[in-house]
Formats: structure tokens, sequence, C-alpha cells
């Protein structure tokens, strides 16, 4: 019975405190499949920890490996020689978002955007199992370009030693969404300013050889395929 | 001749101890043109502060004014009731990012991404002056859409009550930018995998008009002629 009933619930990250909004909490959403998504859609996550007292929040490139995420950097960058001196580990915070829409309402308190974003709080590990590492640097390559780690050169010793990658679990997490159109007042229905939403598209141009590039190499399906 | 040379030099934010990359320095920018353009073009920026001793990164709408920043939230949100509480004020770092492209190298190693992104360190205060917080809410609405804020009802006193804004003063900033191809070692030149850059797009769709909007109000010329 009890097999049953979890075989039919959507598999779904436990909520706690920090993940359950003060506000709007019905845009949060805890399964795995939303969460995923937004976090396999996106190329940067937003890192967040804390260096002499202070809040810092840098752009990182990142991959997901089942419920783990593995964030990039180098041996030299700031989080990454703090994880590594840190024991055990660096708390951090990690923060993806997506913008799909500008939310015109006919009031300016109104105004909003359409978004999905994914919060991730933990603690950040660095990769030293030489196996994990190259699995991590395959998975931040496929994050770039899914399919992409099959072809390129992999990482050499020095390669690998000269990168240093953190690991998060994928434990206390949510997701956010708004969606649809403007929420206004029922006693500004009649005024005269246009609302709605203006989507936001995002595409991928033609892709652009590097100039050392032997012209007889064409771009792969797996860029102009999609 | 003081004052000749800097009519000569760009207006730039004074580097610091924090807005000093340790690895990537041509990659920094301090002048205000760069760092505004980069401010204004995105539409959410990751507002990271520390609660409870941890890190916390939420994406959150914001404006520009001059060289100052205000970030939204309700009353009710944490880091505005933080703010709020706090004295003299809720320390912040503030990131904005915009990824321009997938940055393909014949190396695992030499995978990157096209971005440019903004850093903020500071201290954010809560807006309590009625006329700043009329002018911070003008320009949180013309942010989503230049030139909105004319043509929306403005807030009224229950929703100036209902609505808080972060006040973060543009002083400790940098911009750092990754631009052109990939930078691949000279003994994987002749290796067999495409290599280049895949730009990233961004582009506005065809305007969605609410469910209620009267059909004879057309989509205004700041939404159609961009």
């Amino acid at each position: 019975m009890e097999s049953a009933m979890s075989a039919a619930a959507p598999a779904a990250y436990a909520p706690t405190d920090r993940t359950v909004p003060t506000r709007s909490r019905d845009r949060a959403h805890y399964d795995h499949e939303t969460v995923h998504a937004i976090l396999d859609q996106a190329y940067v996550c937003h890192l967040g920890f804390i260096r002499e007292g202070a809040p810092v929040v840098l752009p990182t490139l990142y991959g997901r490996v089942g419920r783990r995420l593995y964030l990039h950097g180098s041996t030299g960058s700031r989080p990454l020689r703090m994880a590594s001196q840190s024991d055990p580990g660096l708390p951090v915070c990690v923060t993806v978002t997506q913008v799909d829409g500008l939310v015109l309402a006919r009031s300016a308190f109104h105004h909003s955007l359409n978004y999905r974003s994914v919060v991730v709080h933990g603690t950040a590990h660095q990769v030293t199992d030489p196996q994990e590492l190259r699995e991590a640097l395959d998975a931040l390559v496929d994050h770039v370009v899914p399919g992409r780690s099959a072809d390129s050169r992999p990482a050499n010793a020095k390669e690998l030693a000269a990168t240093a990658v953190l690991r998060l679990d994928l434990d206390e997490v949510s997701a956010k969404m708004r969606t649809g159109g403007p929420n206004d007042e029922p006693e500004d229905l009649e005024l005269p300013h246009w609302t709605g939403v203006v989507p936001l598209t995002q595409g991928y141009g033609e892709p652009i050889p590097a100039d050392d590039l032997n012209p007889e190499i064409k771009a792969p399906p797996y860029l102009t395929q999609r």
C-alpha cells in the first residue's frame, strides 16, 4: 500500500522553513520535475556565500547530475579556495532564474515579471575524487551544449589539477514561478491603459566558427538541429 | 589642468579589494557607461544577504536612478523586514548577469560562456521618504518597460504603504565581461572538433492582451516599436 502511494505521488523535495516563502506561497513548487527543468534550462547560476562577514553573489557555470549540482571555478577563485579551506564545507545559496515575460498592469503597483526560479540552500564541498571530477566536468560541458563532452578533448591531468569544482547536493530546494496575466484591482478595469504580457523570447543565433577552424569542419547536428 | 584631465577620463567607480577579481583581471570594468548599460538591460538582479548566519540569494525586481539602485519587495518579504529592522541597514551583494553566447572549444577545459555581469557590494536601506518612494516605484516600472510609469495609474496611499523598496547606492561596483571566441591550446588546433561561439539571442514576442482588456485599446508604441 505504501509503495503504491509513493509511486503515485511525484518525487519532490521536502519543504523547510527556508524554502517556504513568506508570501505568494501558491507560486512555490517542490517536485523534482519542475525544479530540475528550470535548473537544466538556464546557463548560469548565482552562487551566494559569505566572505569576511559580508554576502557575495557571483555568476557561475554549473551542471546537474541527478540530485547534485556541480559548480565551476578555478583553483584560484575565492569561493573555491574557501570551500577547500573550510571544514565541513562552504555554506552557500545557489539561485537560478529565467525571466519569461513583462507583466503590464493598469496600475503601477501590479507591474511584475513572469519568471521561473530555483533556490538551493546547502553546503558546498570541493570535489576531490578524480573520477567524480571527470564526471562533473562532463556535466558542466554538457550543460552548455548537451552531447558536447563526447565531441571535445577530455581534460588532461594538468587541466584537472587546475580546475576546482564544488558539489552541492540538492536537498533543501524550491522553485518559484509566476505565470499568466496581470492582477489588476476591480476598480481599475475601466482605465484606458493597455494591459497584458510581453513575452521574452530566447533563441540561438547562427554558430560563429572560430577564426582558426578548418573550414572543412562543419557545425555538428547537436548545434544546427535545435 | 586637473579639471581638463578629469573631463577627459571617463567617469568610473573606484576599484576596491572586493571588486578586483583574483583572476581574469582584464575582464573587469569600472566605467559608469559599461556598468550602467548592463544594469539597465537585465530584468532581474540577484540579491544576496545573510539570514541567521547563512547566505540567501533571491531574484528581485530593480530599477536604477543615476548612481542608485532601488530593489523591490513587499513589506512582508524577509530582506525588506530585515533592512527595516537593521540599523544601519542590511549588508547586501547585488549581481546582474546577461549571458551572450556559448563558447565551444576543442578541449572540454576551455568551454565557457560569453557574458556581461555587474556586482554591487553595499548596505541597503529601506526607502522611507514618500517622494523618494514614488520616484523609486516609477524607476521600477520604467525598468520593466521604459516610459510605462507615465501610462499607468500611480500607486495610491494604501499601495505605497504595502510596498517596501530598498535603496542601494552604487559605490563599490564592478562589471565583468567575456567576449570573443574560444582560447584553445596550440597543440589542440588540429583536433577534428567544431569550435566557435553560439550566440544567445533575446527578443520580445507579440504582446498578449489581458483577457479583460477593452479590445479598442491597442498596444502602445513603446511596446510595438521595439
